[in-house]
């Protein structure tokens, strides 16, 4: 069995940039590798921990820092983490930067927001350009897009497929996941 | 190293019973041995996961059922956890049991509520008599026992010490920790 290296992929993007299409691929591929994996996603996250917290900075950035305390007790434990929330402000993907150190990896998941809004897989950007959603992200609400993120997923230009591969390459290089077994090469 | 068993040492108890101070030997001696472990201490997790959330009884379940699911998460990855949580009501622990399964070990730490009074270590319970603290747990608020717990802590009888060794040979005789190296004994 290979080594235990805990991290955290932590996506970033507008709802509709692919976050979770590509967290699936990644997901799929560590466990095909006999890797363990946990994927905290927005939906599942605001399930659990957060009920009762709205779209307001100050909710969002609680939610995001529930994210974080989890993803950070399971990747200290060697537990792959993947994470895949909108988290739309810098300050607080910062912090889960500094409390994870470099089992943080940021992964910008990046698509215009005319691009999400005409792929509109859940109808939300509809219902928010006519104002039936406050508060949405990239619409009427701020996206603030990291600076420096480890990989940056161009969903505009990328299969899925293909983020997903820079992502396991990536991670190959930094040795954090078990190698693919040659015969499946 | 050993192979990794996840289990969830769920603490149940009033406050003063000892649910800290045994957590915090159990934890020792688990590191001891090179052994994970993490604690999701009550107040740590209202901190973490819950803040806002007062002590009803919807807010206490909801409390319970976060440190559940993380435990869960932790616990399903080959993770040691001890939840220190008051946790007094049954439903919910069931509830954690039936999502963990064998990885479930319920702990009664037995006290009662006239002897946790007396020792009354953060001053809570004065307050709690006077009327200056609302819903608290066995003075103004409902503490259902385990009927069945896997263990039960009389700590009126037994010293810390005493109800953290009966916990380790538990996890011992269920072969879900390292043995203690034989240089040590």
């Amino acid at each position: 069995m290979a080594d235990e290296k805990g991290f955290t992929l932590w996506f970033t993007g507008l709802s509709g940039a692919g976050k979770t299409t590509i967290s699936e691929i990644v997901e799929r591929e560590l466990r095909a590798r006999g890797s363990k994996v946990e994927v905290l996603d927005g939906d599942v996250v605001r399930e659990n921990l957060s009920k009762g917290l709205g779209f307001s900075k100050e909710d969002r950035d609680t939610n995001i820092r529930r994210i974080a305390f989890v993803a950070d007790l399971l990747s200290r434990n060697g537990v792959p983490v993947i994470t895949a929330a909108i988290s739309p402000y810098r300050e607080i993907r910062d912090e889960a930067r500094e409390t994870m150190g470099d089992r943080f990896i940021e992964v910008f998941v990046k698509a215009s927001v005319e691009v999400c809004a005409e792929r509109d897989v859940k109808g939300l950007y509809e219902k928010a350009f006519k104002g039936e959603i406050k508060e949405f992200t990239g619409v009427s609400d701020p996206y603030e897009a990291p600076p420096n993120p480890e990989i940056v997923c161009h969903t505009e230009q990328e299969a899925p497929e293909e983020s997903a591969q820079k992502l396991i390459a990536y991670l190959e290089e930094r040795e954090l996941i078990p190698a693919r077994e040659a015969a499946t090469v």
